[in-house]
């Protein structure tokens, strides 16, 4: 007896419940929840699936490797350096390589500097003065290139003079750079090669073409359409496709940012994954009004003379920095937030249910009879009849 | 006749069907389901929308360039050296203003050093030796300097000496630093300027004030309340802000993370997005039960002498590395998510309905009542008489 | 009167309303509805919450900072540069422990280059001539290495010769390596030093032991199973856990990427975290069909002699480039993908009814009965006698 009445709650079980409705016979309702319905639908099979691919996991967490090379050669011929032939060993800073790499286009050397004593340059504020009181011993010169000595040099007595410094003498001088010395630079070439993987999806991709062609690399130079996978780049072009002038900004330097932008989409397979490269100007600011902009350093070269003596080339240079972004985003199909997606657009539809609810209870002339209808066991002045058994349960028997 | 079928067909498409419900006149389980409602709204409202900004799509792979730039002189004197003064084109290490950049606080320099026959250091365990079977020709020493000549150099019989190795000349001295020998590098400023790419929504935006004034990046230093936009640090004030004392750094080196965190509510506009600055010492481990703190490397500077013999200086350089990192989060609208939070949101108050028919239907007296009215045609020992018609579809009729 | 009425309105506010289901009592469709319950359940359970952790809220956007120290010593011997000893100052590019890092094993030196003139190499195809027109006088050679002097060198007049440049000369020889020259740089190990910080989750952690021993790093070498704290690797295990000969990559250089991946679930706590270390080569492509492979550059050492006049030695290097590329996911519970993952869910249950529903109302044999019982007031041929009084309510009343 028991175990019948066991079994017969476990097939209950198996019984199907559904919800049971009430049709209101109310079209501008059923139009208006028709609509919603199909307003949903498209923006979740339109917007969220085709166009947004909602159906995919994605990952932007790229790894990414970039190796650069530069090539091409240039003749300087200036006063302090003499002719000068400089190849990528000489004008690319770091030479080894790197995703951050810098291009001399300019240049002042400061040649032979030795320690030793010499006036401050009358561009650094601290090192004016009008008397030996202005220096003070062993003090070191703000913004300056050495320690005081304690003179105060003058041309002559009424005028301003700069404190005698301890430092690297012959102090640089006063440049202001009105063309760039590398001319030619705008034709040097740049070989970016980049390789990447996400690790999410175990999917790696090379921006270059695969080929054993070896002369590939040696002659092809980049071009969107016929040659999207041979990454050398003209800088002329390169700052041209960034909207700016090479050799204005070569005269004063300037930074380039080189994005390359992977947007893979994996269900399509590895042949519809693309690198696209964008270049943007990073010195100048949006609005324009830039105080910013240009680019220098300096750098030593380091000598001795035949007497152990330290001497130093200094060298100002101006160029263009090249910093090279990678930017990657990878989606492949995944349960989860497909799962996710639909799922909230049923949940929406269910709020579409509610608000024609609310219209049909609230809005409309009959809806009172919707009401009672509806909400079955609901008092009113004209008692429901045939819900009364039903309905009249007591509150105070209730012992939740 | 079969047309108007179609039509009726068709046109009860757009009938309303709305569920039917049965009001339980029990105000506790009422009260309930109110409360969970209340809670999911509150939850939905405070936490995913105003505190989370769940209806905001985001995007963290920020795309950053950052360039860097040291100011400051100091002088030095050392026993190897000699009076010194160094500049930002000596103490930075690279000098091209990369986010990664060391700054020379100590040094030891062994100068000209030459490739030549010389006793291995003492401090390394391999090149220590009784006698010449000791030193076996040809054989480099591990973690030593050189190759080994064969002959094991001894003070006198009794000791323990070391191999004679060829390798640079003279070996580096053992060297415990005191205290940092540019001691002003605590008054050095680092320029720090980073410009950001969100390639989601294409908003750029640089961490420098936008103006015209040529003198605003010349005298201002970085103040969190009144020149947020003006990113220029001292080196002391960046260690202290760390929780570190810069002399205590300066003597053995140290590593300091800067973190730039832009954390960019686009819905707000351009002006709400501002840069962040957070020093951490990352030499230190969080239980500061280290082993790894300082930071030194060695670097060589290469001459000639007449003859065209190759001569070095090594220095072996202490110093503050400075690691810049962007970290950035931009936040705008979005209909996906905030469509997808909206929709669990109701999904769930739906559980909380289903929860409160579980309290209703098993917890509480007149449950069995309830269970008559929420499930029309359910069988019980007094059979319900107003559904008897409908609710007897037999099992066996049914062909699904 | 009016008070009560709307006392009577707040109060059915609290009176629960639950849905009224109809049983059909249809065990297929009752075990059908079951099946997709409990594969919903188990899907969101299993795959969801237990295997994808979708509880969690993940922080891709790791920080990261990376320290690298390479030991060892090699002695090599050319003709151009007689025996050297290569310590890490010399063989490492750049030399201050950078995440991206250049080991030289094989060199060919072009010493004491001075500028002047010389004979273009062969291998350039602009500089080739016949006759001294093809060498127009102060023009470029493209890809070449100086500026022409307007003479071609022809070794005998039938032959074809090279221009004569202006450059550095003289002009490096041509140079197919055999074997490397820094032969034990297998031997030579790589100390990665790695430190991580979740902004999200304000979580740090470095991949060092954390003891006070300091021996510790001094004496291990990394191994996954015993002393996974102790980041020290060879090179030589490197490229074999990458899959390559260390030999084999050293004469002609290459690209090694290491991994290091943190997946860290914060809800088990801080010390479930764990870096792992994989090993890629970068310069070979997928499918193995590569031009790209081997890394090389140039860079220069300057000199001066006692008349003031420069000279140089060009160093072609080859050599690994090993890319530290860091890779961290934390996870840690979050109450927001929680109810969005289980509130889609529960909206997916929804669906399961619905289509149950279309089974029930549509495929089975007394779907009929079904559906007037699920839609009350549905019109039929035979009207539903018990819903008559409240189903005939007429469209045109309504006003909506």
């Amino acid at each position: 007896m028991a175990g019948s009445l066991w079994k017969g709650r476990f097939l209950t079980l198996f019984d199907y419940k559904t919800e049971k409705y009430i049709v209101a016979k109310n079209k501008r309702v059923g139009v208006l929840y028709r609509l919603i319905q199909l307003s949903i639908i498209g923006y979740l099979i339109g917007w969220v699936f085709i166009k947004k691919k909602g159906y995919q996991e994605t990952d932007e967490a790229v790894q990414s490797s970039v190796i650069t090379k530069v090539k091409g050669v240039s003749v300087t011929n200036s006063t302090e350096s003499g002719p000068l032939v400089w190849g990528p060993e000489d004008y690319v800073i770091p030479p080894q390589g790197e995703a951050v790499l810098f291009i001399i286009t300019n240049f002042l050397e400061t040649p032979n500097q030795k320690l030793g004593y010499c006036a401050e340059s009358s561009k650094v504020l601290d090192g004016l003065c009008r008397g030996d009181e202005d220096c003070e011993e062993g003090k070191l010169v703000v913004a300056g290139h050495g320690v005081m000595s304690g003179r105060c040099l003058l041309r002559d007595e009424n005028s301003t003079g700069t404190c005698e410094i301890y430092g690297w003498c012959p102090i640089e001088r006063k440049f202001k750079p009105q063309h760039p010395l590398l001319k030619n630079a705008e034709n040097f070439t740049i070989y970016i090669k980049n390789f990447i993987h996400f690790s999410k999806f175990n999917f790696s991709k090379s921006n270059i073409r695969e080929t054993t062609d070896e002369s590939y690399l040696k002659q092809c130079q980049y071009d969107e359409q016929r040659l999207p996978y041979c990454p050398i780049f003209r800088l002329g072009d390169i700052t041209r496709r960034a909207g700016h002038n090479f050799q204005d900004m070569a005269t004063f330097g300037g930074s380039i940012g080189v994005t390359i932008e992977w947007d893979c989409d994996l269900d399509k397979g590895y042949s519809h994954c693309h690198p696209r490269y964008h270049f943007t100007r990073l010195d100048i600011s949006v609005s324009d009004k830039a105080i910013a902009t240009g680019f220098n350093f300096r750098h030593t070269r380091y000598f001795k003379n035949a007497a152990g003596e330290s001497y130093r080339s200094l060298f100002k240079v101006y160029g263009v920095r090249f910093n090279i972004m990678v930017h990657g985003k990878a989606g492949k199909f995944s349960i989860i937030p497909t799962a996710i997606n639909i799922g909230s657009g049923l949940a929406l539809m269910g709020a579409g249910a509610f608000f024609c609810d609310m219209v049909l209870l609230y809005l409309i002339k009959k809806s009172d009879d919707y009401r009672h209808r509806k909400f079955e066991g609901l008092e009113t002045k004209k008692a429901a009849s045939e819900d009364t058994n039903m309905a009249t349960l007591e509150k105070d028997d209730l012992t939740c």
